[in-house]
Formats: C-alpha cells, sequence, structure tokens
C-alpha cells in the first residue's frame, strides 16, 4: 500500500531505508520535546541540526531527489518550518528561473554551497493578494547606476517572507520599479541585507522577526524598510527583463512567465497537506484503538472506542480524503510534468486547465484537510488537547495553507473565472472547445440518477452525480452573473454580487476531480487484496461526499428521496467494513514514531505510561514549588490566615 | 444594543463602569503582550494580577454578583486561565453542595477567605466520560477510622483538574469508596495536596503538571497519584451522604444531587461561547473595515474587504449566530432558574427537558463557534495568522469547550436519548405527554413550507420549517433504532449502529431552538430601529441556517427548488443589507481593547503602525543576531566559503 501512496515501491522503499538510517543516528534526534522549548530554542534546535544535515546529508540520501531530501526533512526538522526553509524553496529557485547566467554565476553557486543564506521577500504590511498594488519601490538613479530601494509608506514594509527577519543575509526583493518616473510594474532584485561577516543589518536596512504566530514558529518570518538603500544596477534579475545603463527598460519576451512555478507549487502543495492530513489521522486511529471507554455490551470489558460508529465517522472519511488526496496530488503532479513537454512543443492548451484546477485542489485539499486534522484531535478526547498528542500543532501548521499561496477564497474565484469561461462556451454552443477537465460541462445530464439500480453499481454513476451537480451549479452561478450584466452591472460588481455562488460551482468541480482521480486509481491497481480494501474505501468516499452535497441534486430530481437513503445506508455499511482495515490503513503511510513526534500515536501503543514520563518531564515541574507560588499565591495565603488571628 | 445582550441595562451599564474603572489602573493592564510571555512568565503575570484583584476587588465589582466578577476576569485576567480558577469556579462550589454543615464551618470558610486554593479532582488518565469506571480508590479501614487514598495502576492517576499541578493545596477529589470490600461507587473527598506552610508535597502525593497543551496554558491542569495515603473518614464529604465510624454506609436521599449543576454549567457556557465568538468577530469586522485590497471599480481606490460578497459570507452569518447564541443562552439561564423554582415546589417535568436542551446548546454552540472564529482568523488573511490577531489563542480556548463539560458527540447521545423517548410517546400515541420543548415532535407537518408564499412571510414559517426537518430527522432516526431492535439487536448495538443518524436529529432540534429563542427575542424588542436591525440579522440568520440544512426538506419535497432558490436570493439580499450595520453589530459587545488584546481589533483602526510597534517589541527582536546564527549558521556560511578558497 505504501508503494500506491508514495507513488512507486521505489521511493516507499527509500523512505524505509532513510528512516532506518536516521534511527540509529541519535544526534539527528529532537534533543528533547518540541513542546517544551521556547521559540528561541526550538531555532537552536533547528538550526543545530541543520549544520548536521548539511554536514552529512550525502551519508543518508540521495540531495539530487527532493522526495527524499522531503523526507529526511520531514524526520529531522518537522514540521515547524526550519531557518534555512526559503533558502532552498524559493531563493535559489528565484536566482535559478529569474538571474541571467552571469548572474547565476555570481550568487547562485554561493548560495548552492550556502555561503550566503537567503528568501523572497514579495509581500508587504499592506498587501499580499493584489500584488499590482505592492508599495516598495527600486527608483534608478542614472547618474550612479544605482537603483534605490525605499519604503516610502508603513504598509510598504516587506511582512511575512519566512527567514527574512534574522536568518538570511541576501533577498530576492520585488519592488516597483520606476525609471525617469515611469512606472514598470514588479521587477526582482537581488539585495544584500546583512553584512557577511557580522550579520548585523546593512545601513539603510530596518529588518526583524514579525513575532510569534499560530504555528510555523522555527521560521523567522520577517519585516523589511528600505530608507534610499542603494543596490546597483547590476542587481536587477536580468535573466528575462534589462535596464540599460542609461535607464533603457527591455521587455521580457513573454508575460506569464510565472504561471508555472505557481502550478508547481500547489501540486506540491496538494500532497504536503494529504501528508498532513495522515499525521493526524495516523495518531487519532492509533489511540482510538488502544483507548477504551464505555461498553457496548455491559457483559463485556470497556470497548475501544474506535468501535463507536460516531467515532469511524469522524476519522475513516478523513482517511478516505487523505487517499483521495494523495492520489489527486500525484496525478496533477504528472499532468503537470506532461503539461510542462506539450509547452516546449509550443502546446500550451492544457495549461489553463491545468492552472484553474491547482488553485480549485488547493482550496479545497486545505480547507478539508484542516477540517479533518480538528476532527482528529477531537477524536482523541481530553488528551487530544494535550501539545503530547501533537496534532492541534500539526492543524497550525496544515491551516496556514488555506491562506499562504494563495488566499483560498480567492483560489476558488480564479477557478471560477475559469468556469465562467468555458460556461459560455457551452453557452455559445462551443462545447468543443472546452479543455479537457471541463468538457463534462458541455455534456447532457441524465434525467436521474442510476446509483442505486443496479446491485453494485460502478463508480461511473457516482461520477455522472458528481458531473450533473458541478455542472448545474457551474451553468446556474455563471447565469446569474451574466443575468447581473445584462441588467447593467459592470463585470467587477456583477462578480462580487455572484462570488458565493460561483466559489460553490468551483468546489464542485474540484471535488469532482478529486473522486476521478480516485477512481482512476483504484482501477489501475493490480494487486486483487489492495484493490479490494481501497475499493471499500472508496466506495466510502463517494457515498460521504455525496451525502454531503446532496442538496443540489435532490433539488431538481436528479436524486430521489431513495436513493438518499441508499447513500446513507452505503455510508454506515462501509464505515463497518473499514473498521478491521483502519489501522492498517493509517499504518501504511509508515511515519516513525520521529517523525509523528506524538505520544498518543505511537505504534508501539504504550500511550499511558508515556503521557506520564512526558508530563513529569515537562519545564513546569522542574520545581515542586514555582515561583509565582512562593512569589503571589503563599503570601496571598499566608495573609489570609494572619488576619484571621 | 448592549442592553440587550447583556439582558439589560443595568449589567451593560456596570461593564462599562468597570472598563473605565480598569482604564485608570495600569497594574491591572497586561506588562506586556501575552504572546511574548513563556508559560511560566503567563503564570507569574496572571498571579500577580490575582493578588491585586483579591486586594482592590471590592473597589471596582460588587464582588457578590457573578457577572462582574466574570466581567472583571474578563478585562484583567484575560481568557487564557489563572492559577486559581477552579477555586471559584469548582472547589467553592463543590464544598458547598456536598460539604456537610460542620465540614463548611472547618473548610469553606477558608476557601472563601483564600486561606487555601483548592480544585476538584475527577477525570483521570484513563477515564473521562465513562465516571463509572474510575480507578482511584478510596479504601475504609475500620481500625483507624481512616479512608486509604490509592492509585493503583497509572491509569487511575487523576489527570485534567485545573490547577490542580501546582497551584492548589486542597483538593475535593472523586474516588470509588471501597468498604469491607464493598464498592459503593465514586464518592467525594476533602484531601490535602501541599504542606500549607512549604506547598511542599505531601508523603504520599505525587503531583505535577500534566504539560503544555493546545490553549489554557495559564492553568496548571495537573495528574495527581496516591500512595496509600491515609485521609480521617471525616474527610468524606458527608452533606447528602454518610459513613459511620464502623463502616456503615447511609445512602443520599436522592440520588440525582449533581444533575442540576451540570445543567447550570452548560447554560452558563452557551453565554461564555457566545463572547468569545464575539470576540473573532469584532477583530474580523473591524479589520475587514480597515484593511483595503483589490479594486470593483477600477477607477476607484482599493475597496475595505468587507465589501466583497465572500468576507460578508464569512463573518455575517457568526455574527447572528453570536447574537443568537447570547440569546438562547440568556433564555436557558431564565428557565433554568425557573426549574429550580418548580423543583422546591416538587415539580421536576421541565428539568429533563431542560438538561436534554443544555446537552444539544453545549455541543451546537461550541462546534459553530469554533468554527466561526476559525473563519473570522482566516478572514484577516495572512495577518490572522500572526498572534497579534489573538484569534487563534480564542480559537484554541474556544475549541476546548467542544470537549470539556462532555465530549461534544457524547452530549449529542443525551439529548438523542430524550428525543426517542420522546418519538416513542409519539408513536404510542401518547403526544400529550410530551415535554414543553419537544411537543412540536407530535403535531403534523403541513405538506410543504410556505416561508415564499408571502411579500414578507413571517419566522413562523421558518420555524415551521425547521420543525419539519427535526421531526422528521428525529423521528426517522428513532425508526433505525427501534427497526434494528426488533431485529434483535440490544439497544446498545441498535443505537451503535444508529448513533450518527440520532445525532443529527438533536443537532436540528438545538438548531430549531436557537432560531425560535432569537426570534422570541426579535419579538421582545421594543425600540423600533433596533428591532429593525435585529430583525434584519434574524432573517440573515433563518435563510443562512435554512440552506445549510435545506437537504432534509428538499428530500421530501416539502421545501421545493424555487424555495430554495428564494432562499439563497434572502441570503444574498441581507449579506449586502447588514454591511452598513456590520462594524456597530460587533461594537455593540463593547469589548473594551483591552479585553480583546487584539493588535487587529483596534477600536481606532491604526492597525499597520501598530503591528509594527508589536513586532518589533517581540522576543526574538532583543538581539540583531540570534545566537542560532552565531552558533551555527554564521559557522556553517564560513565553513562554506572557506573550503572553496
Amino acid at each position: 500500500m505504501a508503494a500506491q501512496i508514495y507513488s512507486g515501491e521505489k521511493y516507499a522503499s527509500r523512505r524505509r531505508e532513510i528512516s532506518a538510517n536516521l534511527a540509529k543516528r541519535p544526534e539527528f534526534h529532537d534533543s528533547k520535546p518540541l513542546p517544551f522549548m521556547t521559540r528561541e530554542e526550538k531555532i537552536l534546535e533547528s538550526s543545530r541540526k541543520l549544520t548536521l544535515i548539511s554536514k552529512h546529508m550525502n551519508e543518508i540520501i540521495d540531495p539530487s531527489d527532493k522526495r527524499e531530501l522531503y523526507h529526511l526533512n520531514c524526520e529531522v526538522l518537522g514540521i515547524e518550518g526550519n531557518p534555512m526553509a526559503l533558502h532552498g524553496d524559493m531563493f535559489i529557485p528565484a536566482l535559478t528561473a529569474q538571474a541571467s547566467d552571469e548572474q547565476q554565476e555570481k550568487w547562485l553557486s554561493r548560495a548552492l554551497r550556502r555561503e550566503i543564506i537567503g528568501t523572497y521577500a514579495q509581500t508587504e504590511l499592506g498587501h499580499g493578494t493584489n500584488l499590482r498594488k505592492l508599495e516598495t519601490i527600486a527608483t534608478y538613479d542614472v547618474d550612479t547606476q544605482e537603483f534605490v530601494l525605499h519604503t516610502p509608506q508603513i504598509t510598504a514594509l516587506k511582512w511575512w517572507p519566512g527567514n527574512l527577519g534574522k536568518s538570511s543575509n541576501y533577498a530576492v526583493v520585488v519592488a516597483l520599479m520606476i525609471i525617469k518616473g515611469k512606472n514598470y510594474g514588479p521587477q526582482t532584485f537581488m539585495v544584500p541585507l546583512r553584512d557577511e561577516k557580522t550579520h548585523q543589518p546593512l545601513k539603510g536596512i530596518t529588518i526583524g522577526d514579525i513575532g510569534p504566530k499560530l504555528a510555523y514558529n522555527i521560521v523567522d518570518n520577517g519585516f523589511l524598510g528600505f530608507d534610499h538603500y542603494r543596490i546597483p544596477r547590476t542587481n536587477l534579475l536580468m535573466r528575462h527583463t534589462r535596464v540599460e545603463p542609461d535607464g533603457t527598460f527591455v521587455k521580457p519576451p513573454h508575460a506569464k512567465i510565472n504561471y508555472s512555478a505557481m502550478v508547481h507549487v500547489r501540486s506540491y502543495m496538494i500532497t504536503g497537506q494529504a501528508i498532513m492530513l495522515a499525521y493526524a489521522l495516523t495518531i487519532a486511529t492509533r489511540y482510538s484503538s488502544v483507548r477504551r471507554q464505555g461498553q457496548i455490551d455491559t457483559t463485556q470489558p470497556e470497548v475501544k472506542v474506535l468501535e463507536y460508529q460516531t467515532q469511524q465517522h469522524r476519522l475513516f472519511p478523513s482517511i478516505a480524503r487523505a487517499y483521495a488526496f494523495v492520489f489527486a496530488g500525484a496525478e496533477t503532479v504528472r499532468l503537470y510534468e506532461r503539461v510542462l513537454q506539450e509547452v516546449e512543443t509550443g502546446n500550451v492548451s492544457l495549461m489553463a486547465d491545468l492552472h484553474a484546477l491547482t488553485s480549485g485542489l488547493k482550496s479545497v485539499v486545505t480547507h478539508q484537510t484542516a477540517q479533518g486534522i480538528e476532527q482528529a484531535r477531537m477524536a482523541c478526547g481530553g488528551h487530544g488537547y494535550s501539545q503530547a498528542s501533537y496534532i492541534s500543532e500539526i492543524f497550525g501548521v496544515a491551516v496556514g495553507g488555506c491562506t499562504y499561496e494563495g488566499e483560498n477564497l480567492v483560489m476558488l474565484q480564479q477557478l471560477a473565472r475559469y468556469l465562467v469561461k468555458s460556461a459560455g462556451l457551452v453557452q455559445a454552443g462551443q462545447s468543443s472547445k472546452l479543455g479537457p477537465l471541463v468538457a463534462y460541462l458541455g455534456a447532457k445530464s441524465d434525467s436521474t440518477s442510476l446509483i442505486d439500480r443496479t446491485p453494485t453499481p460502478g463508480f461511473a454513476e457516482y461520477v455522472k452525480t458528481f458531473q450533473h451537480i458541478a455542472r448545474k451549479q457551474t451553468l446556474k452561478a455563471a447565469q446569474k452573473l451574466f443575468g447581473f450584466m445584462e441588467k447593467g452591472d459592470t463585470r467587477e460588481v456583477a462578480w462580487n454580487k455572484s462570488t458565493v455562488e460561483l466559489n460553490r460551482a468551483s468546489r464542485l468541480h474540484t471535488r469532482l476531480y478529486i473522486v476521478e482521480a480516485f477512481v482512476r486509481r483504484v482501477e489501475e491497481v493490480a494487486d486483487p487484496r489492495l484493490k479490494e480494501v481501497l475499493t471499500d474505501l472508496l466506495r466510502l468516499h463517494v457515498n460521504y461526499e455525496l451525502l454531503d452535497v446532496a442538496a443540489y441534486a435532490l433539488e431538481d430530481g436528479f436524486l430521489s428521496s431513495s436513493q438518499l437513503d441508499y447513500i446513507r445506508e452505503q455510508l454506515y455499511f462501509y464505515l463497518a467494513k473499514i473498521r478491521p482495515n483502519a489501522v492498517s490503513l493509517v499504518d501504511s503511510w509508515e511515519f516513525s514514531d520521529r517523525e509523528l513526534r506524538s505520544v498518543l500515536g505511537r505504534r508501539d501503543g504504550n500511550v499511558y505510561e508515556n503521557l506520564f514520563a512526558w508530563a513529569k518531564a515537562s519545564p513546569l515541574n522542574k520545581t515542586d514549588v514555582l515561583p509565582s507560588v512562593d512569589k503571589y499565591l503563599k503570601p496571598l495565603m499566608e495573609s489570609a490566615r494572619a488576619s484571621k488571628l
């Protein structure tokens, strides 16, 4: 099963080898539980490990394999970020994509060797989503051939970039380029921030950490302000764009140069989110088969809480989603690679389809992941609330994904724009021009669903029902938008009056895709035992998801009341059927105890004694009597006793 | 409006006076932002304030008025708990309810004077929900007339009680009482834990803090183990029960002595949750009218994000819920007081009704509150993720309510038991015996809803539709349960196969009650302007909530497709209509900046400069170069540079 999850036996087995290798290297393990450390201690601990990784990486992984590096980081550094996370994820890719060959020779090589540490600074205090309104300016001074970086007001401060606050000494900075009074829009510049020797901020640079966050607190997200800070003209990244010494601007050959980078990041995000959901579910499912509470048969001992239908309903549909997400993620990554090849040959037709899809996936997957993690935490009862469960930290990290890399409701609108365009084609009788991922919008619906008509209905009937729902909502929401425009609203005003319905269409389109990706994967599985287990999980998935969106199909009679009852019965049937496989389904993700960092999620199930050991080691128990008691509570009680005398 | 929220002008105006008084007392203010403190620092800070409150409380509030004390605590101590929270909330009430007059003279007076600090220890490491299976034992030794408290295995450790770990020197402990080999079930004992002078744990006591949690980290939730620890026989709390020196057990006169305490706590919890939801919405709504991002009319400046329909949809239905919850909470408290009076006169008919209702309310309100707070946080975009927003802390505290005082899914089942019993009465043709809160279960449904039949349909039509839905699901779920039993399942097995559907019925019953409470309140409002604003909010509420559960009514044709469209149009109409009043609707809760503790939620709207000031003051910015950089990152870069040479 691990090979299904990790797209092949090779990586699945490399993961195991890496974990086994690390198990024998105690210096790579957490020196104490992360929840016991202050932010400063966590950063110190993470920096220690970064040094170790830098030194010994080649003994453990193939550093050219990104997935191996990812797994190493999960095991050693964990999910809360690290002081050089953006160096590899953003700084080096930015230099690779945007620096000229000459610039790469100068900076990229140093970055790759870690002679310098860098990040990518785009978002500002006042602007994140609306990039066109960024306020940091880079004014060209022809006389000195320098750009003058400046932060004209407080909202123009760079704000949020990871590792900007304390760790990096360089950044690729996005600023509005002004030449001879003309605004050339946002451009990227290589900017030294700190003295390479002392690491002190350079003159003209205001820099620091933005303070504690919900999670990700090992990352020093930073602020950055410029006071007429000068950099040479040649620090403008000039792979695609250029400024001559005299200030002449040479345009890039084509504009959408960053389009594929977004698709790339979002495709991988989906897999990363699936893993975090699977972390939480592994913890909760294992714990639920250890925790005993209450009786179903009063003559028998207390039952494992996983026997309760409510607990199964809380966890199993999310287990199905974690599988669905990882399958959809893998498919999207493959699709992305195919599109890249096609782009090479000049065929860009699928790119818009894929860009729209990944926008929707990013939004739906992060939202459902956060929901699933929270349910997993609550499934652990009171102990889920303890940081010993580690689920609250997993939640905090995962839920950040709802906002970064494109705020979710904005992402849904990116997909909605594509859907509206597609609905327009359908309306105009040009369905043949629809992209492959939206071709179903041009098809005719059957008059009713057939999900309950055969003894074992095929998944195709479910897919048709999801298609009917997504199609109906897409065409209806688009019609609503067009209706407002016909009545005289501008497109923007009409859009704003229709956004909630448009976003509903985006979600339904995305959820259809996730179901389809799951169906396609199950159809590919050869091993019969594996296929059976995954088929059960898929049956749970389609029934659970369909029940959730059934109102759209009940409304027009596509689904009947008795079909809804059928869906419910199927749902409860598969909850019970999956119960015996539940622990295996989460164990198949093969997370080591070190990676999970959860006392509740231990593979050996020795939860209670380890909770006690964990608690005893926690910081407040260093002394029997806290300073707060000596200083305040004891005097409070003593004075009450004395005043009575 | 504040008088509506706080059940009368008197308390609303006292709140204002208390806030104004505290504004002039800087020693009562946070000495620095709480997110900058370690747990130990927060506990120290909170203990400092407790001493101050103890000293000056009488100058600020009427200490006999619980609501005034609550507001003082919200302003001064905040939501993260305090080292003496359980002393007032649980220890004193437990002694009041369960200690005999003689015992009260001995201990309650000392507790009230704060000569001792205590808590209430019931939950154990292995058992929370299933109290009958608690494992701590108190064995009576006739020879010495002592109870021997003992923790026979690790799962028997007391675990979770607030302030048990470090602050308290006494606890009321629940343990299974064993006399001459016979188990008399859980009883309560007054137990000294720490030396009154030194505060060191007494011999035979293992005690400590259970470690960091998702939130509430100013509370030292603790563990407690006994090693054959002896207390006098007279430490058994003997108001209702008694053990004679020879070991004779004298039973309490009636068993359900604690029933009303649960109802009491849950009634007040609803109001507390409403306030936390309102905190988050105040922050998000204010910030959304400061934050400008994107344009709707491209010839105009960027708009406040509150102009976006998606943002309104994220926030306004939750604003309506916060009002609905506070109204439902107030009504429940009044109902509780009425029931108490009736109980005095021997009439207990309403108690079961109310107990069932508060179980459902506790579950639905905490769940929807947590959801609403998360949406409010995400509505603040990236800055919502910063602890400067404080919303993540509010979420962490509020979401604890989903688990403590009865796990939510278990709570729903308590209500479901009552609903099933009621459904049984309906089935048996004994609808006249139904309790007042479930009387609608015996009524006949109309054949269709009439919500769109008149130009301005009354709320009664909506209530009828919610009643139809709740009735249908209750009767159907009960039928499912009865069906399994008829086929031979035990009640417990049948229950477990039906729980998800039964819990759905409980939610629908509860949501009906919330709608009704909102309707009743609006009908009572005299002031026409106030009534108009609240009526708009209620219209938003009924349409939003009905859309959410519409599938139940579409299924059987009670609602038609065109009525669903009507509901949607009403929803979008009222989102737009409420927009101009949105800030007033949250301002009406009258939270001071000190109480909100949020940079984003500031009343003056000076968000950006204060975010910058907050960030600069945060702990990581004490030094320009972090120890982690000096120790690890600088050497890392230096060695890379050196090895190149």
